[in-house]
């Protein structure tokens, strides 16, 4: 189905297109008024909606492993890369710049990506995660506890903001189906045409598992009433609106997780040292303009206070101004405009009031409406808005610069004496998504993380030397937590895996080492090493057990032994080399063997030579040497299968080794792990 | 200030005990009806409670590195356990047995050494926490991320059940400490005279800065009304009492943490293949006994739901009442007796009362009440309550077994037909802190995880090999997490140092290696390496400089080295020895140097061998080969003090160094965190 301009938005629920009865919304384009969409939900049975969700999509994807969909991930963002040009297309409606769009549509695109590859390399590829080492419970090992992960068997519910409709439905996607959650998005109406026109590319590429996406285009109606413990809630908007949320029966009744990234009074902090003519002074005028500027100053992590040395307030003033007075504000589809519109008239209203507000403690130093705005029908229809600066002289008497944030292209200056000062008035946010530091004294930064820290869920600190690679302050990433304390809303988002882990659900497992091995798929020691026939560097990928385990031969380390390898390797550290002052050591009663040389010999002893299907040894992991290893001593290894991770897309996979190293009295003098590339065929 | 019996409990606030005004409510022995004491908390100004811990405990706190705070709960666990035979004597007016309160207060003290330990071996001896490694954020890596946690700057308030009155305090207390955080602890006021008295204990040792604890004996009045985003909540209790605090206007406007962990319905599930006569029925039986018995049945972990296979259920009704005959209720003071009396008579109540609730889906199999309570003036004035099993046969028709819970030594056997059956009744609890299984079939045990696992915190698995060592079925561990889903309240407490980073917040930092590794004191690939005179192996603790580094001599590896290593080692793998076979392997183009010696190789070059401050390697992290080395290639190391641990009680402290090794061609070929003892003196 395909739809042109104006058309009433469909809701995918229950694996169909559906449009809502009753009178709709109509959704205006933000650049010239025109009639985009219309959106309405009504008379959608919201219990139906989560039922379905939680009985078919969540089941879908929670067969599949945590590779298998991360790989899905990556064929959405392939699919959704080939479509691009539709989406910037449609996203000029909602008074984006190409720029603006970019950051929306493809930002989304490459969070995808980002989460696909995450997946793959940090989660193993199977269908329970693995969190931290055994924990010992018992004196003998035969009682051990170990946490886990499982996937949340119900669905999660993601409540999106309009001024990202791409990447702020995709950044929530990507984490809730790696951990094998379905999904129901609801997209802020105002740009929900352009939600709707990229779910129905997801949808008709068949990519996903049927049920694991549905959309609601309009009201939620009575969804939360419908949800339970085994649910989750993301929302992105005012905190207003998110409070109302939090505050549900439902979500308070059932502990239901409820994460809240809510738009914040962001401050950046230009240091003492950065004085105008400094590199780090040019940076910070260019990231408060762009962050003015980018989506109209419509972002929840935009600058809204920049906090500056009180003896640089004008030429701060100035050097904005200069800027600032170069914006071409006016249709973003037309080349040479470098900012578009806010999303809807209503937006502007508000955003006027705001400024006013703040106004009332703090004055306008710059205001680009008389002479930037556009001109003719726009200025008529679209929802244009010039940039608004304004310095609050007096930050510690006047609290509206911290508590109003006007959602636009509007910042204020604030001036400060000294560190102290900053922390004090960029903690006056009471939360915040993100705040940054202009500064190349490294010192100087270090007090204010440790000042603005508790209050910042991200903290950027650009000097002369990262600047050029520099995300911005303004850029969520995946690999890093978006959310923040307090106003900011208390969430936490993205982060990597750590996102994932917001859709599973953590349990502390405790029982002997075997029942624990067999249920995480990863042995732990202490478990019943599993002995069969043949050496299993003999074995391929699929043939491989975990716990599958060989005790090898003895080797003697003799004193003409280390003295050889002190030779080989040119490590002659005295603890090897001379007796006496070995003797000295407070750990050790005379010369031991390298360390290096007990896992070279180890290694020697479980080596199977020949060509095989194990291809390399490409690590080593958390290698302890518990006992010195005297001249003399005999060493033996216990070989263990400990995890087998293969790789869908590779003709071979990991095979992670436990390896223990013991001396003729039967004690642990090292342990660790190997790390081996083993092939299927 | 000594008390004895039926003495008005005192407040510890703003740095003085003070006793509140106005009528207080009288606190009666469970087992003989006396006064014990009176509570009441009227006349406080709450908002300088809250201020004072902010303003005088969490500096104080904080200024402390994260090892020193694990040492106080060292000092205050030795101190505590030399006055433990003051809080068993008064322990014995809650109802409790020894073996009852031993749990409370030996179990609680040994929390805070379990956490001493743990604060020790686990966070690095500083300020900052730092989270997982660098994000890499660019091409050149000179912009990267790093997630950091830093102490929250507020008070946690730690609101506790009647049931445990030292563990509920100390459990808490661990892990707000090490993370920095200043606590008010209300306990329940049934025994806040036992909480009050180990509190005195601890405020009098003078080990703890002032300002960070806090007590308050009696309502809490308007405490929540003056927090705010710093601040911190936690609540342990019935359901209904944490979803009042939990939709408090405060909490809920400023996202404030709130961790709550309510009584849940927990089950515990009996094996098909534990049938009457294994070890594992046996097992069962006793454990079932025990969580009824054990406080009385007054654990928010107790087993509540005995989940049997149907044709167990008449051996198991049997074998329980052989045991539950047995059982001597009565002065808990008293030689000989099993099981004390509930915290106080509203408590039988309440109990009686929900008895009869769940009988209205099930019917009583054995009831105590007739023959086992003690008679006389026990019978008049304590609190006893005798064992009560009942059977629910159709428990997917009554939901009273799932839904009400008897806070006492009441259990309901739920027959089940299949695992799959298992696991739904088992979730039916909506939430629960543990669940068990007694089984010695694994694969049983990996379905029933796999299903329950979503629904619960702990999960317990028994068998015949780990039950000796077993630590039970209600025992929450300072290790592993303590907390469940839905009606278990959401929240997770413990978990070793997950539970010290509730009361921190994380923080995603950017930008360059050098600021990055500034700020968070543990260096980052990337930043600027320090150039100091003298090797880094001759200079002592205090001496050394995170960042400081070596560019090794360079040493080429022949191919007659190779072969020389292959001998010594005895690793004589075909990518090392045979040309044509490592040229077939889909990684090498001929034959390569064995990993083990390219580290062997390294340390030739980064030792300094004279006898000196670096006492001993004990071991290796994250090694990863990232390209073959050649017979002919020239390697060359950079090494870098990444992370300095002063020990505070020892003479030595833990040295983490970078190692990247590189060939002729500047390719890095290998990179690893070598991890050595250096002494202080």
């Amino acid at each position: 189905m395909e739809k042109g301009l104006g058309m009433r938005l469909h809701s995918y629920i229950q694996g169909c297109w559906k449009a809502g009865r009753g009178r709709p919304v109509p959704l205006l384009s933000a650049v010239d008024g025109r009639l985009v969409a219309e959106v309405s939900s009504e008379g959608f049975d919201f219990s139906e909606v989560a039922a379905f969700g939680r009985q078919v999509g969540g089941p879908a994807l929670r067969e599949l492993t945590f590779h298998q969909r991360a790989l899905l991930l990556k064929s959405l963002a392939q699919h959704l890369l080939e479509h691009k040009e539709e989406f910037y297309r449609l996203s000029r409606e909602t008074g984006a710049t190409r720029d603006d769009s970019w950051i929306d549509i493809e930002g989304g695109i490459a969070t995808l990506f980002a989460y696909s590859g995450k997946g793959r390399r940090e989660l193993p590829n199977s269908h329970v995660y693995v969190d931290g080492e055994p924990e010992p419970l018992s004196k003998n090992g035969t009682f051990v506890g170990q946490h886990i992960y499982t996937p949340m068997t119900g669905v999660a519910v993601h409540i999106n903001a309009f001024n990202f409709p791409c990447w702020g439905m995709l950044e929530k996607l990507a984490p809730s189906f790696i951990a094998g959650m379905p999904c129901i998005v609801k997209p802020a109406s105002q740009t929900a045409y352009l939600t709707e026109l990229m779910a129905r590319r997801i949808l008709e590429s068949g990519i996903l598992p049927k049920g694991s996406l549905q959309l609601i285009c309009g009201s939620i109606g009575d969804l939360l009433d419908h949800l339970s413990a085994q649910d989750a809630v993301t929302f992105t908007g005012s905190s207003g609106t998110g409070l109302m949320l939090r505050r549900h029966p439902a979500l308070l009744r059932h502990s239901i997780r409820f994460t809240m990234e809510a738009d914040s009074l962001n401050a950046s902090v230009l240091g003492p040292d950065a004085q105008p003519g400094t590199p780090e002074f040019d940076l910070y005028i260019a990231e408060v303009v762009r962050e003015m500027t980018v989506k109209c100053g419509q972002k929840c992590t935009a600058i809204r206070r920049a906090l500056v040395p009180r003896a640089f307030v004008q030429p701060v003033i100035e050097a904005l101004e200069a800027r600032l007075r170069n914006l071409v504000i006016g249709d973003p589809w037309i080349p040479g405009v470098s900012m578009g519109a806010l999303a809807s008239r209503a937006q502007c209203s508000e955003v006027r009031e705001r400024v006013n507000r703040i106004a009332q403690g703090a004055r306008i130093v710059y205001d680009g409406a008389a002479t930037q705005l556009p001109e003719g029908p726009l200025a008529r229809q679209g929802a244009f808005f010039a940039p608004v600066v304004l310095y609050c002289d007096s930050p510690f008497e006047n609290s509206q610069v911290h508590d109003i944030e006007a959602f636009g292209p509007v910042t204020t200056i604030v001036p400060y004496d000294d560190g102290a000062q900053a922390i004090e008035l960029a903690n006056r946010g009471q939360g915040s998504l993100v705040g940054s530091i202009f500064t190349g004294d490294d010192e100087f930064s270090r007090q204010l993380v440790l000042g603005i820290g508790a209050w910042h869920g991200r903290v950027l600190i650009v000097n002369r030397d990262c600047a050029a690679e520099s995300t911005g302050h303004g850029s969520p990433l995946p690999g890093l937590i978006h959310g923040g304390p307090g106003r900011a809303g208390g969430g936490e988002e993205m982060g990597g895996i750590r996102g994932v882990l917001h859709y599973m659900q953590r349990n502390a497992l405790q029982g002997s080492p075997t029942t624990l091995s067999r249920i995480t798929g990863k042995w732990i020691r202490g478990a019943e090493p599993l002995t069969k026939p043949g050496h299993p560097f003999r074995k391929r990928l699929g043939e491989l057990e975990v716990g599958e385990s060989i005790l090898t031969g003895k080797r003697q380390l003799t004193l003409a032994d280390i003295e050889h390898f002190a030779k080989l390797s040119g490590d002659r550290f005295y603890a090897h080399m001379d007796e006496a002052a070995a003797r000295a050591n407070p750990f050790f009663e005379g010369r031991v063997a390298h360390g290096y040389f007990i896992v070279s010999a180890a290694a020697g002893l479980f080596v199977d030579p020949a060509p095989g299907p194990v291809l390399a040894n490409y690590g080593l992991e958390n290698l302890r040497f518990l006992a010195p290893v005297a001249p003399g001593d005999e060493i033996q290894v216990r070989f263990t299968c400990k995890q087998i991770t293969p790789r869908e897309t590779e003709d071979y996979g990991e095979v992670r080794w436990d390896c223990q190293v013991f001396n003729q009295a039967g004690v642990l003098v090292a342990t660790y792990d190997v790390l081996t590339l083993v092939a299927k065929h």
